[in-house]
C-alpha cells in the first residue's frame, strides 16, 4: 500500500447513520421501561444501529485481534520485562492460557494473535497470522523506528486482516496488542498527537521503578527530538516513533470502519493507534466504543482527545485487548436490549400516568 | 420466625476468610501477567474467595432473585406509574420480555421471581414463587407501613429463598426488585439509617416531575414524622416505613451470607435493603459486591454507608437486578482469571528483569 491507497480508501468513509440513530430512540422509548433507564446500554444499541446501518443488528461472532510486535527501543532499558516475553505471551496465547483468551472465551469472543513484527520465528499456527513487516522496529532512540513503506506496510496488514474478519463474519471488532516495550512508542505518538508534554502521556506500562519512568521519559524526549515527527502527517509519526502492532491496529480500525464493523479500542496502546487512525480519518472518531479506562497514565489524555467516555474503570493495565473484550460483551448486551425487550404494548404493561 | 430466631441465625454468621484471600492473591502473582494489572477483576477473584471458603471457586450456576412487592404509599402519588404496572411486570418477567430476562440470558444467569407481596393475585408458574405476606403495604403516611410481624415474616421468605437457592446450587447471587413506588420506601430508610435528610436521598424513581419529587420528599417527611422509626432496631425500620420486597432482599443477603453465597446487590432499592441487612449484622458488609452506580439520587450515599465501592456505572436506574446481572458477569470473569490464566512457569514466560 502506498499513500495514495491510503488515502483513496480514507475518502471512502462516511460517519454513522444518524437518522437511524434516532430511529433506534424511538423503539428503545416504546419499551416496557422507564424511559432511558437502561442507561450507557442504550447508548450503546443507538450507536451500533448508526454504525452498521441496521435497524436490528444482531452480534454472533465478536472477534478480539491481538497485533504482536518487537520494539527496538527495549535496549534504551524502558521496559521491566525482558524482549523475549512478546513471543513467549504469542505462545501463550495460542496455548489459550492468557489473561485475553481467559476473558475473550468467557464473553464468547474468538482470539486473533497476528505477528506483524516480532523479532523471534513464529510457527504458523491456526488462531495465528504470520505478517512481519519486519523483526522488530528500529531504536526510536537512535533514528526512526521504520521507514514510511514500512509504516504503511504495517497500516495495510491491519486493513487486510479487517477485510478477512468481514469476510469471516465478525460483527464486532475488538483491538488488542502484545509487545514489550509498547507504552514507550504509543507515549511518544501521544505527545506528538494530542500536544500534550511526554511527561503528561507517559507511565509505568507493565510495572517500572521512578528511576526507570524518568529514564523512558529521557528516551521518549530524545527521540522526538532527534526524529522531528510532523504531527500533521500521521503516517510519518508512525514511522518515526511508532511501532508496527499500533500501525496495524490503526489500520484494522481504518478497515473495520470501512465495512461498517464497530471497534471497541482496548487501553493505552490500542487508544494511541485510534488516535493515529482519527488523525488520519476524523470520521473514524464515531465509529469508535472505548472499552475501559486504563491506569496507565496517559489513558484519560487520549480518552479526552478521542472526545470518548470508556464503559467500563476496573484499574486494569494488562492490555492484550481484555478491557475490549468484557466491554464487547457490554455492547452486545445493549444490543440485545434493543431486539428483545418487550414494549409496552407487546408486554401489555401500563404506560406512566404522567 | 420471631426476633429470636433472627438473632440466633445473625449470630451464626462469619466473616470472609482472610488468610485465604491472602493465598489467593499469592496464587494471583504468579500468573503471567504484569502484578495486579487485571485490577478489579483480581479483587473480585480474591473476595469471592474469601467469601466462599475456597481457594479454587468455581460459578456454575447465577441465580438473580426479583422480589416483588406493592406499596399502599401509591395513593400519595409519588409514582410515575400506576400500581397494577407491578404484576404485570410480573408477568413480563416470567414471559421473558424484561430487561433483567435479556440481560440475565446474557451473562447466563436464572430468573427467580419472589411474589412477596404484589395486590393482584398471580398464578402460580415455573419461575415464580408465590409468597405473599400481604396484597401490598399500608400507605405510610397514614401509619406504619407493616406489622414488626409481617416485616419478619417477609425477612423468613427471603431467607428461605437463600436456602432454597443454596439446595440448587446456586454459587453466586444477585438481588433485584419490582414494586411500583418503591424507591419512596427505600428513601426513607435511607434516611433513617444513614442520618442523612430525606432530599438528600430521595430521587425521581421511575421518572417524576420537580413537583412529584417535591411531594414525593414531603410525604417521606411526613411518614417519618408519624412512624418515628427507631434507627437502631432495622426490622422496625423496615415495619414501618419499609415494603415487604425490601424486606425479602434483606433477608436473602443474610440467608445467602449463611450459606457462604456471595451476594451482588443491584440498584437503590437492593442497597438499602443491604443497609437494613449490614444495620442487622456488620458482618455482612464484606460479603457484599456492589453491582452498579445507578442514577437514582441517594444510591451513592448509601454506597458510601457501606463502603462499597460499585463495579459498574452506566447510568441505569432501571432496578429489576439488571445492574446485578451485568455485574456478576465481571464477577465470574474475575474468577475464571483466577483458575484459568497460566503462571509465569506453566507458560513458559519470563519474568520481570526488575
Amino acid at each position: 500500500m502506498n499513500d495514495e491507497k491510503l488515502a483513496e480508501l480514507i475518502a471512502t468513509l462516511t460517519p454513522p447513520d444518524r437518522k437511524l440513530c434516532a430511529k433506534a430512540r424511538e423503539l428503545l422509548d416504546k419499551m416496557a421501561i422507564p424511559r432511558g433507564s437502561l442507561g450507557r446500554l442504550e447508548e450503546c444499541a443507538q450507536r451500533v444501529v448508526a454504525i452498521t446501518g441496521s435497524l436490528t443488528p444482531e452480534i454472533k461472532k465478536k472477534t478480539v485481534v491481538v497485533f504482536a510486535g518487537d520494539h527496538g527501543v527495549v535496549e534504551e532499558g524502558v521496559s521491566a520485562f525482558p524482549q523475549d516475553v512478546t513471543a513467549q505471551m504469542v505462545a501463550n496465547f495460542i496455548k489459550g492460557g492468557a489473561g485475553i483468551n481467559v476473558l475473550s472465551r468467557h464473553v464468547g469472543a474468538e482470539v486473533l494473535v497476528v505477528d506483524v513484527g516480532v523479532v523471534a520465528d513464529i510457527k504458523p499456527q491456526p488462531g495465528l497470522l504470520i505478517k512481519k513487516v519486519a523483526r522488530g522496529t528500529q531504536n526510536m532512540a537512535k533514528g526512526p523506528a521504520m521507514s514510511r513503506g514500512e509504516a504503511l506496510h504495517a497500516l495495510s496488514v491491519g486493513i487486510e486482516v479487517a477485510h478477512r474478519l468481514k469476510s469471516e463474519k465478525t460483527d464486532l471488532l475488538g483491538t488488542g496488542d502484545m509487545g514489550i516495550g509498547n507504552t514507550t512508542p504509543s507515549s511518544a505518538i501521544a505527545s506528538v498527537l494530542t500536544g500534550k508534554k511526554v511527561e503528561e502521556v507517559t507511565g509505568r506500562g507493565t510495572g517500572i521503578s521512578d528511576q526507570m519512568l524518568d529514564r523512558k521519559i529521557q528516551v521518549i524526549k530524545k527521540s522526538l527530538q532527534l526524529n522531528q515527527p510532523n504531527p500533521l502527517d500521521p503516517v510519518e509519526v508512525l514511522a518515526k516513533v511508532g511501532g508496527f502492532e499500533i500501525a496495524a491496529i490503526a489500520g484494522v480500525i481504518i478497515g473495520a470502519v470501512f465495512h461498517k464493523i464497530p471497534v471497541v479500542i482496548d487501553g493505552f496502546i490500542s487508544t494511541a493507534a485510534a488516535v493515529v487512525a482519527v488523525s488520519l480519518a476524523p470520521v473514524i472518531r464515531e465509529h469508535l466504543f472505548a472499552a475501559h479506562k486504563s491506569q496507565e497514565r496517559g489513558h484519560a489524555v487520549l480518552l479526552e482527545w478521542l472526545t470518548q467516555r470508556p464503559l467500563l474503570d476496573l484499574s486494569m493495565r494488562l492490555g492484550e485487548g481484555t478491557g475490549a473484550a468484557l466491554a464487547m460483551s457490554l455492547i452486545e448486551s445493549g444490543v440485545k436490549v434493543l431486539r428483545e425487550v418487550l414494549t409496552f404494548d407487546d408486554a401489555k404493561v401500563r404506560k406512566p400516568i404522567h
